[in-house]
């Protein structure tokens, strides 16, 4: 029976390894999401600005990555009193989440994330923003902000996590964690100068390089598909939950863009593609916190609700003279709201819709309405603080100049010769 | 013994879990290649249609992929009478296909593959067509026409199938599917204004952003690793065919690219680098049928040939008047046919070259004829019909401006300041 | 027992599936950064020859791949007498390594790190050089040179490898290796036109579009996410391996990016993006041999002497007038040399700040010395050879006029209507 023996041993080590393979990979893909945002930005900006946001996007993943590795794991995934941990050598002790794969492996696919959650600002303060303020807000919200919803989520002790909370991926945690900050930042900042004529009517300023865009926004449609499945955190006793989970994903995607033609094109005549790209993200965000729980039929409802509300959210914005270069703020914020409320209504279980009764979407509700609120109070005084002491906002010949040839003293394109 | 039974159903499970760690990987990267070709076709018109046909393969993705899931899977993979299926719910029954992953990641994987022959008609149909017609035939493309040759191909009741025809990741099914639809849109669709001068020569209408459509074709080569190894539906059991499939068709794609720099070479005086991107894509589209059953030299020689056909066929289908912007037909309708019936030649142990006799060789070439046709004539009538009723072209001041202005309301690049 | 028996041979399968799914998409992803390398150099040189360098990189691929397949592969890992092997069947022999995968899974993921080291060189002799010179250099290189310093370092009877040399993903076999044959290259060739004024200065010559090059960036950052943990060749038995070199990996890349952003900071007044894209790739290249081997805070350090170290001599070289358009002598030259040194210095249990003593230190020096001298000295023969016969640079009105439009007939970009 030694045989056996070495069996059952090997096992473990097998799982281990189907599961290191999995997310190793889910990780590096979600890593690509980074090269994602920052293409995606950079194509709706203007030119002149098109480098300083790939510049930011940098800042997020090099700056945000050290703090989250020497800060912030430590708060989300420490022992937790159901707010926050601080176990610094957290990444070599246990961390009593069944892991099957290393915790530096686990610290690697949980990078993906923070650094999502704060590369959604950087596309909101696009433009004006100053680089330094930009990357110690970067430093904070990795070390700190984003942690602490993480750990409210995703940490078995978590507030959150003990009340049942279903955000799978993030709709709550990363999308409206990132959403509401950029709401926050770019009330702070102001508006570009130019957006609202002297009647105070929003101007539009049109991206200088929508193919570059659609770059973007293929990559990040791709690394959802590894985003949403991937926070299975293993393949093993998942594999049917994997294939729903793509399937969701897809179809809500699908959806979102749907709804986003047919809507632009009644309201505008024209279909609005750079609207369309918006509300494949926008369906994308809204599947994120349920993706584990919902029927086909339930994924398809969201994205084509989430396509529809990223364009009137998006119009509302500009409205109310909230400059959001990107969208950020209607893709992630709005539909991370959405998304995470929806799992109260659709889930195929608890769900109001199918019987659940209304415990789980209370509890949806408040879980993103707390972390929506805490971003945006927290950013919103960081932003404050920053503006009145060191300025977060470059000054107005250099705004007239672009960031990158001020700042950064390049341009994106030289004379094509 | 308890504990050695519970090992053997750990067993399937651990099975389930590697096939899907791997369908999925594969899955995500194949739904890439929808950027792929959407940057390559962008890269490869001008500027004022770059956002239009970026549009249409979001279309090809959302459209026919939701369509794809209601209607066409059930076509495909339901229980077939050899020619079709209308199995509706089948997502959730026994497909009897034997597979090791779920229904909805096989069905994810499916989707791919569905949404890949689409988005080759859309490169054919580029800066001429409706966008409103373009998805009605998407939504027939992918509800019917394809599943249909899927289900042929690929459902185990399939006629072709039975036969042993061998088309294992999609030469006909997908590429020659994909491709003699284009061919025969472009025909109804007619050439674009100033495509050919007044003595009926084709006048040169170079991509505007060959970098672009460098970019989209690298993500294609990069999925073409997916797409053939992907199609294995499993590694367990497969782990020596999967580094077969990985090397035929890296092999065939290499000798693709080096057949047409050689050529172009010599017959023009300069390599033509748009050309050799489509060659490189020539050898995949040719592997691609056989690429589980060729050995490595004949995986280089069907490449060399590719390479040198999709030259001949491009500058043919040219002088014949029908205008292919991206060479669509060229490289998946001319190769998709050839690399069907390279199997029936070179299949290492059936191959006529192989002294496996005719038996091959003609089953390969009667299935490529019937889907190409198939594909041709349905397309034809289909296309006929939007002409005569609802129109599929812009009209000429429409054409003259760009679709992306009229139709859209964007210009992929603004003034870049 | 039958029952068991069986079970046990299964897991030999059941491992091999594993380790396949994980080398199969690792070398998939590695040779996505072919795509990488070609826009990222593209973005960095005059848009004449962006087209030009791109067809370097499909030359690199296509020429290359087949050269390494036909002969390469036989000399890098047949039996070796320590210097060299010489055995063309080999693909279908035991290879000795205790590989788990199939040979031409191992082929093909050997082949992707043989390309990664051509396609170095290809952005040294950017903007200037011919093509059919360059493509016999390639054949050179990937069929005997590259393959005698893989022979060297991973075949298992390789005079390094007997030596405990510890290389793990090629700072020296795939990065100084290639980064001295740039070097070399570059010397022969001699500047650009223009690049250096009548008194010697170096001339700025911006790259014609950052953001092109920043997609390439962003390729080849993920994709190191496969080069550096793919280099396990196998999961099973590695799980905890991969999340330390993936995290390894991770910060060694932000924190060259950081010491970069400071660095140029401090010395400019203005953070340079260009080099800050070269300081994440130099801490790439720096972390490559040894992320297996370092503690986090070592793979820290290292990044941040990596981040300097590109800055200083990126300026070095521009002034001792070698003319090397993308950077690649210091990103990969100058960095393979540090970061295979470093190991003996990082190394966490044989290094000399680890109390491993100089054994190691010793060896890593001598193998890198020996690999960049013979890289160089090699390279400098044969482009001497060829200058002296059939020629290697373009002539002057060429290469005003641009690569692309002479060797090629092309322009990247038409006029954008």
């Amino acid at each position: 029976m030694e045989e056996v023996t070495a069996i059952v041993i090997e096992q473990k080590e097998l799982i281990s390894a189907i599961d290191t393979v999995w997310v190793s990979i889910c990780a590096a893909i979600i890593f690509l999401m980074e090269g994602g945002f920052a293409l995606l930005e950079a194509g709706f900006v203007r030119s002149k600005n098109a480098m300083s946001i790939i510049a930011k996007v940098i800042i997020d993943i090099t700056f945000g990555g050290l703090a989250f590795y020497a800060v912030g794991f430590g708060i989300a995934y420490g022992t937790s009193n159901g707010w926050f941990a601080f176990d610094m050598g957290i990444i070599e002790s246990d961390l009593g989440l069944g892991l099957t794969v290393s915790n530096k492996l686990f610290w690697f696919i949980q990078l993906g994330f923070a650094i999502a959650a704060i590369s959604i600002v950087s596309g909101a303060v696009a433009e004006r923003m100053k680089v330094w303020p930009y990357a110690i807000y970067v430093i904070i919200f990795c070390a700190i902000m984003y942690p602490l919803a993480a750990n409210w989520v995703w940490n078995p002790n978590g507030w959150l996590a003990i009340r049942g909370f279903n955000d799978f991926a993030g709709s709550a945690a990363v999308h409206a964690m990132g959403g509401f900050a950029a709401l926050a930042a770019a009330i702070v900042l102001g508006a570009r100068l130019g957006k609202y004529d002297q009647d105070g009517k929003p101007v539009a300023i049109p991206g200088h390089n929508l193919p570059l865009a659609a770059v973007g926004g293929f990559i990040l449609w791709f690394g959802w598909f590894a985003f949403n499945p991937g926070s299975t955190l293993g393949a093993v006793g998942n594999w049917e939950l994997i294939g729903d989970i793509a399937t969701n994903t897809f179809l809500a995607s699908a959806a979102g863009g749907i709804s986003t033609i047919i809507y632009t094109y009644f309201k505008y005549g024209q279909i609005d593609i750079t609207m369309t790209i918006n509300g494949v993200l926008a369906g994308l965000v809204a599947i994120t916190a349920g993706c584990n729980v919902f029927e086909p039929g339930s994924a398809i409802i969201i994205g084509l609700i989430a396509g529809v509300l990223v364009d009137v959210a998006v119009i509302f914005i500009d409205k109310i003279r909230i400059d959001d270069p990107v969208g950020a703020i209607a893709v992630h914020g709005v539909n991370g709201l959405f998304g995470t409320i929806a799992v109260g209504l659709f889930a195929s279980e608890d769900g109001l819709f199918f019987g659940g009764g209304t415990d789980l979407l209370i509890t949806q509700t408040i879980g993103v309405l707390v972390i929506g609120t805490f971003s945006f109070v927290v950013t919103y005084i960081v932003m404050k603080i920053m503006k009145k002491t060191i300025g977060i906002r470059v000054n107005r010949s250099e705004e007239n100049a672009g960031i990158d040839a001020v700042s950064f003293g390049v341009e994106a394109y030289t004379t094509f010769e």
